[in-house]
């Protein structure tokens, strides 16, 4: 259903490169400079950029094809390359239409690769009015892309006003200090960590103009990370799976004097059946959200509240599935494969860690609590 | 995406009929005679036939959409309709062409109710040449929808022949005894017991010419009972998800002093953000089985061996997944219930007892190696 | 570690005989006179009174081996007979000295079956004082065990009163009318049903007079009949298993053509594997449980808090645990039993209809909740 | 049930002192040179030695606390520790009664650390017959605790011969190349890796005169390694579970508006209740299992093969039960702390990692299946 031809070679071939070294890479963590500039070569980074501002035109589809091929090699990657177009499209939901133009050309001419100093959560960096824009002083965390970026979306608190601010800047202006220190057990290569600002300037035409709450279309903003959250989980089971596939066919030894290999062995397939069923029902549910997203985002001024609700409920319900199914499949892919599999140079326990850091975002439960009580509510 | 107007329509009148007696026939059993006269007079038994032939010109969409409305409210009746089409449609993909239509064109005009007398496993059924045909003696059982029945099709072995013959003969013809002696703790009004054959003709014009192997067509009549189930299988968890909404909200008490009603329950809304996950997943993967079949139907000299391979593929994923998730709905709605909920006139364990009865059709757990099997030897 | 010999031997007696027509009466429901009247020949009813009142002097162990072994055979049974026992020790925790002495003694003397008006729930039943005691008014719901008591143990409210009163009335007094109105799905004679009472006098020596709170062991009350459910749970997911057991062996068919016997059905072989370890830890929660009971049972004037609290949490645990694997033993069995299992003259669905009802007491995510509050403030 | 006073305080400060660097140690892997000698100068080596021969007397029960305990620290060391004790007492099982009073003398004079080289899975050692005893050629792995041990302990083939050899020798003698190579996902300091044997000299006397199937107490050898795992995999969940505890009372942000804290959390309060039941029910399974083995080991001449096959039961249970749960609690606790809880200074992802790389040992659907065979088969 994508827009856009060979998309799908580009991201295996990237796939396949990062392949290479992620299991290396997830025990050093840090910043994948080498993988993020194959990324820009690659002129994936304008892949969502309308074809009239110098990008390839691509539609959601082809950015959540993209983002879970890269997924199921190495879902750091996946991870900052999806955020890159979060970010990216911010302009163009909660920025006017000169705004929206403009960081598109801007983006296609200058390859720029877009950071994340977004997190709402996280609300110590506040806003001070000048004479010519604002002065940003405070810290973010959980800043995902952060390290390497070209361009910063930040969302920031004025005194006073309930809406927080959304502002593009420079990565490099001066007074912002990326820290780099994201370490933690799993998404080690996503650059999620900290981020202080000391008196940094913004300019009036830096702020996006309408806000989160303009209008139905610019609240798609509130929801369109999960959209990306969704594909890399069920990027990295469909990666867990087919590593325990080529595994267990290869490697794995007989259970039984009466097997001569593994894949004989019925409960060992009754398993790889169970994973087979799992992973059809996320690849559908996660599908039914992402057409109703395309929709919508084909006829922004059509967008009612009931879009946006339908949208939601479909959007939860993937995220709840995939994270449920994803975290039962990478633990139990040792099963299936033996104890020779937990061996550090295959690396097959970052699935599970990957899986698990990155599903605690918003919390499971909480998903499921709101989406049962509007069932049970009726609404 | 059916193809009938206002089928639902006619299929909601049905159901809410239907349910009014549910819980009292239920504990009768036996023949839902007044019911299937019902179905008799709403035309739905033609619904699948072409209207060259005097029929309604639906598709699987319409018989999927109709049986799914009427098992929400009672899935004995859902069941033995389910079954009318499965047989009905026989000659089409067994017979010659003069016999689909022969069979088409009667049933049409006589708004015959198709019996079942066609379990392969009940092999004591022979079939013995005549001058003028066979004459069938010996005993079939699971025979749903034979009793009150207008027309059987029965499948029957021939002494040194390996494929079973299909027969289509009136359900009164002289030897036939249909017992009515099923007496099960679930699908209880779905006639599904013994027939006995003491030397009953069959004329030539009667057997079915192609049998099941003639084509990658006739043999989709290997699958199609599944799916008729799966569609039984997850009216009957919608039913019991929406018995236990309306009672959670109406009756159950408030578990805690802070609560004035039970819907503010946290865990009681997380039990039902839970169920409308996985129904609603259920649904995808029940809607992506149906659109395949549909698809083949419409091109029947198309159809390869990979296509019936992927229809296999999908169509026990849809089974295993429904049995899985309608299982655990069935039991767990008396959570969100509560104890008074269990009060025979409510008849709410009857969800249980017929998806639990239906399920065992073939064991889950045999789909399920299978499928693994198949995806673990990549075939 | 029960006090009484062959007491076992009386249980397993009964419990044949209540097997051969548990199914049959399952269907009817309603009160099973012949049955409890084989339990009133058994002796069993003064299993619990010490020797010198003229019982048999058992213990909680000799009780709960009754009761469990009769669940396996008829859960309904088991559960009037634990009930029994439960409101028979209510003078001796919540009587005067007097008052326990009594009780026992005529309950021996009379060989009396005590029934339940008790549920604390049920807030509708209303004391006034007069001359010589009180009169009672209102009624009762879930009363197991009333029709064709002897003697009905009732709390009751007293008007500005905020502890409920216990009496101890003759179920034949003049003004109770024991409706015998339980019909629900499971637990079907338990006789669980309305009591109304109109104008029943209730003499000052009828009133237990130290109540629930008089001390750390009259409190014991507010527990014990968890204890009862615990072993009614377990008995019936013993019966189930054993039935499923059974069945297996001898019925249920092959399901690969390399089978003699689905015996050697690797798949099914893992599901009972699943079960025996279930059940043996199911086991040793209760038999935790139970030997705090007996342990504060036999030093009553020693019980703290803490031993309550201690108490509490082993009962919850096992309550929880019982619970949970007893709804998926029941409703799996079928998996390794097959469809012809469902047959109803074999009543399999009773394990879970009676599980299912039975479970539904308190709801058990409240005690799950509970008691995870208490684990995490550490209580 | 233990026998020596103040082992447990002297488990807790190794624990405590190991907690320190628990995390920093997993993720460097190799040797814990420091802490292996902190356990020798504890004392803790010579626990299971009679007190006749030097030792501190202590039972299995005694043993099976220090190693739970020192496991909810760090599972690693008390791997090798527990290896220590089954090694120890391999010359009790199968030598004659000078090799166990030698090796138990020997050991508690000179604090001998024993490393395991046992493995039987392996099978690429060879021993030849000399003129004075064995010499070896040829590779074992899984050699837990082998780098810095003093004696070890090695199984091996002789041509022609069904029993393996068991011989006990110096870690140092010529010939013998510990690799030191074990670099797996988790039990990273356990040293379980490969040793090279290049004609290595074994002496009649080192060679373990009664072997595995001299009696039915020599094949207590068979199972007792599985006494440790269960106490090492109880012990990770204990472990992972009171970080949780801690986090979640301490760190954990607030859910909802309404709350102040997440221990209010009704949901978090459930997964909590959840957790403890597992955690009672595994305590409970295990502790009966232990209870069999010091009955037995207490009157080895006692021991029948209907003693060893309830034994083996009541293993397999702790194994397959405490295997299950933890493999749910050590990935849930992430579900009750939320977002921050992966950094990695708090390596909170050591224990499923330690769990999952230690349940593969033998896979726990063998387990399941074999037990549930048995069951079946009445055996």
């Amino acid at each position: 259903m994508g827009a856009v031809a060979h998309i799908d070679e580009i991201a295996e071939k990237l796939a396949e490169q990062f392949k290479q070294t992620a299991v290396e890479r997830d025990k050093i963590g840090g910043n994948a400079k080498t993988e993020r500039d194959l990324i820009r070569e690659s002129g994936l980074l304008k892949l969502l950029i309308p074809i009239e501002y110098g990008g390839l035109g691509g539609n959601w589809h082809d950015v959540f094809q993209v983002v879970r091929t890269i997924a199921r090699a190495d879902s750091s990657l996946a991870h900052v390359l999806g955020y890159h177009f979060i970010n990216l499209v911010t302009p163009h939901l909660c920025g006017s239409h000169e705004q929206k133009e403009f960081y598109y050309r801007e983006t296609a001419k200058h390859n720029y690769f877009w950071g994340n100093a977004f997190n709402p959560v996280a609300i110590q960096l506040k806003a001070e009015k000048t004479m010519t824009g604002y002065v940003l002083n405070g810290v973010k965390t959980f800043c995902s892309g952060s390290v390497d970026s070209d361009v910063l979306l930040v969302s920031t608190l004025v005194e006073g006003q309930d809406e927080p601010l959304l502002v593009v800047i420079p990565s490099k202006r001066i007074g912002i200090d990326i820290k780099g220190d994201w370490n933690n057990m799993g998404q080690r290569q996503t650059d999620s960590g900290t981020i202080l600002f000391d008196h940094v300037e913004v300019h009036d035409e830096e702020v996006l103009e309408q806000g989160f709450y303009a209008s139905e279309f610019s609240q798609l903003r509130l929801n369109i990370a999960t959209f990306i959250l969704n594909h890399v989980y069920l990027g990295i089971s469909e990666g867990a799976l087919q590593s325990a596939l080529t595994y267990t066919r290869e490697q794995t030894r007989p259970r039984a004097i009466t097997q001569t290999s593994a894949i004989e062995d019925p409960i060992i397939q009754h398993h790889y059946g169970q994973f087979y069923v799992q992973i059809e029902a996320a690849n559908l549910v996660v599908k039914k959200a992402d057409q109703i997203l395309q929709e919508l985002w084909d006829q922004p001024e059509k967008i009612t509240p009931e879009h946006r609700s339908n949208l939601d409920d479909a959007l939860q319900t993937a995220k709840i599935f995939t994270t449920q199914i994803g975290l039962e499949i990478t633990s139990k892919i040792f099963e299936v494969m033996g104890s020779r599999a937990t061996a550090s140079h295959y690396g097959f326990d970052r699935y599970w860690r990957n899986l698990r850091t990155m599903t605690l975002h918003v919390p499971v439960d909480t998903s499921i609590q709101s989406l049962g009580k509007k069932f049970l509510l009726g609404e």
